[in-house]
């Protein structure tokens, strides 16, 4: 039941990129005669809405009635644990790569302080030569850098490890939904530390939120003179009240609990503080029962968003396979994409720009002949580092840590079209 | 009254750029005692947001209450034009590069369609070897490119060109706002066009959109096969309806017009249309009353969004002047900024990725003594392109015509601190 005019590149039915870019493929549009174009009863017959002018221009625009409307998907609240939880975005309905502010992931330990800039202060104190205080005005004055970075929770994924069985109600969202991107727009962070002089006995950072929970973490002082970025503005605007209103500490490429949201001190110490969440929660604890802790870095990773889990194929026929690529170490420098469980591989396009530290798009075209198949993803990064296999991250880490899981994900498709988690 | 320890790289208090980069100036935070810090009515007591958990992870963020309440401005309904219109980005108000899509200019000749996806066909007919149709869930099915651009209105800033006095109310948003930035994910043209088979003869195509006015463009077929993209996703969502949902044409870096929106037909043509909107309007008149037609490149230009029109400054110091530059055709190389009225400039920084046909952020320190300044920036792209003046352009094409004004933007600010528009 396959085309035998298109070439194959991997097992499975993957194709050669060509196809789908104009070189061969029948394609999708249908042909039609021009005598029909002027027909009334043609696919050029004018509908209703060309017919009369619509509402003009508007302060604020809004999306199509038509078009999803997309959500984050949040979890129930839990009555022990106020304003705890997180929410997740909607990965298999985005494309390209910036994530709309309002369907940023969030994760929250007590809740979103509403915050009036005029009365928050950041206060830069510790292992200084002068203690400083900012307000929100003195902040606007400092010179910004503007960087597209992606942010990830280290338990993004992590039901994936846990399980041992494939979740069949799994979608993108759902499992791996706690990872977005958007131009991050921020004061250096060396710039302040700069100005308050750090002493040369201090080699941490610890920073702590206005929240409820003082949510706090140590950030080694090298990452905080590198590129960490007390920012201020997201895709544009002012951050959002769920992403630390008016200002967050953010480490690019780091797990998003060290990007302090409601950022209202930093201490300069001597080494880590441990704070509660870095000592409870946010370490890796071995089969050995020993933890790691202060692993920072987020590991090249790749997910296919479309199929993915909970859609279905509605007929044989060629599809557009694409998803996410990103890695806490640099940029990708190739993602591959296997139809077949992993026995056989083949290069996907890079579709979008490829930033440091952000989320890039890649896509290849796939032909669905009908049978069951195992879509796969495999990032590498500029550093050279080869996303892993699940069943290498289980060997070497066990799965009584969850975090930083950021093994290949695998979609079955059965022979009804159905799209599924899978383990393979 | 000026700092002697800043060093000056331009008249009129303009600095270097490692000030306010934690490298010798003595910056805005204000200096405290360590002991101050412990205290109750120091900077660190907990306000009462840090004293309760806030509400928890939401399907859909919202902007905070304290933060500025953005908005496009949008013109009065004119009852002989009904839908039509523009509105305009609040620049001053934006950082970075990516304006979010409910503030992403618009500018309709008969509103906004509301348009069934399900219903809406795009026909590519003419010389063609195959007229085909498409729907828009055939399009999804394509391989997509994902691109960081501009998007600029040819009648933007043409306020400046006209008027022979300054408009003292003006501010970067009514004067400059019909220029915006997105990451636009859709089609390239040329697979679409390659798969109905462009016959030999054809060297322009017609874009019709599906709107009440039938906005038609004429686009030259090299460009249609080079950049042009049909776009589907702005920002990761389906395109906006105020930008063409489903789908709109995008011709990157050219005049916003020629990216027709609610795209329904592309005809392969032997020359131009000559549709309405390309004589009546969209053409230029020079003095001697002849007038260019097919201006499509929208030329290099850079514009001050902070300080800028109706903005004060509150006390002699240290400035961050900030804005945007971009050009049609290519990427941004440098900018320059004078405090002086352009008799000497300094090197801006540039705060963001370098984007071809993007916008690009850039800055400059700039220490304001308390007496008059004229405040301008000039861009320079990677073709080579340097940003005219104003005075250029009026000995040039006079101002009958004030399409693709994109000569240098001057800023007054008066002993009061004032911030004016001002021809200089």
């Amino acid at each position: 039941m396959t085309n035998k005019n298109l070439e194959k590149v991997a097992g499975n039915g993957l194709l050669n990129r060509r196809h789908l870019l104009g070189m061969g493929l029948g394609g999708a549009g249908m042909a039609v005669a021009n005598t029909v174009l002027g027909a009334d009863s043609g696919p050029l017959q004018i509908p209703y809405w060309s017919r009369q002018p619509g509402p003009g221009a508007s302060p604020f625009g809004d999306r199509s009635r038509y078009a999803p409307q997309l959500e984050r998907m949040s979890g129930s609240p839990n009555p022990t644990y106020p304003g705890g939880g997180a929410s997740r975005s909607p990965l298999q309905h985005l494309q390209g790569t910036i994530t709309p502010n309002a369907l940023h992931f969030e994760r929250h330990h007590a809740g979103i302080p509403d915050i009036d800039p005029a009365q928050h202060k950041l206060v830069i104190n510790g292992l200084v030569r002068q203690p400083l205080v900012f307000s929100y005005e003195d902040l606007l004055r400092y010179t910004m850098v503007s960087r597209i970075y992606f942010l990830e929770c280290s338990g993004n994924s992590g039901a994936v490890l846990r399980r041992d069985t494939p979740d069949p109600n799994g979608t993108a969202q759902s499992l791996h939904g706690l990872v977005s991107c958007a131009e991050w727009t921020g004061i250096p962070l060396s710039t302040l530390l700069d100005e308050a002089g750090v002493l040369p006995e201090a080699n941490w950072i610890a920073a702590v939120g206005a929240d409820a929970a003082s949510m706090g973490r140590s950030v080694p002082l090298a990452k905080a003179m590198d590129d960490s970025m007390l920012a201020l503005f997201q895709n544009g605007e002012p951050v959002m009240p769920g992403q630390g209103y008016p200002m967050r500490l953010f480490n690019p490429g780091w797990e998003g609990n060290t990007s302090v949201k409601w950022l209202t001190q930093i201490k300069l110490t001597n080494g880590p503080v441990h704070f509660r969440d870095e000592t409870s929660k946010y370490t890796d604890t071995l089969p050995d029962r020993s933890s790691l802790q202060f692993t920072f870095p987020m590991g090249v990773k790749s997910l296919i968003t479309s199929p993915s889990g909970q859609m279905s194929l509605n007929q044989r026929g060629i599809y557009r396979v694409t998803g996410l690529a990103w890695s806490g170490s640099g940029s990708i420098r190739r993602v591959e994409v296997s139809a077949d469980g992993g026995r056989s591989w083949a290069d996907a396009l890079i579709d979008s720009e490829r930033h440091e530290k952000a989320l890039t798009r890649f896509s290849i075209p796939w032909e669905w002949n009908g049978g069951s198949a195992i879509l796969q993803s495999r990032a590498t990064d500029s550093a050279g580092n080869v996303q892993p296999t699940r069943q290498s991250i289980l060997d070497e880490r066990g799965n009584i840590a969850t975090y930083h899981f950021h093994g290949i994900q695998s979609w079955s498709v059965n022979n009804a079209g159905e799209v599924r988690d899978a383990h393979a």
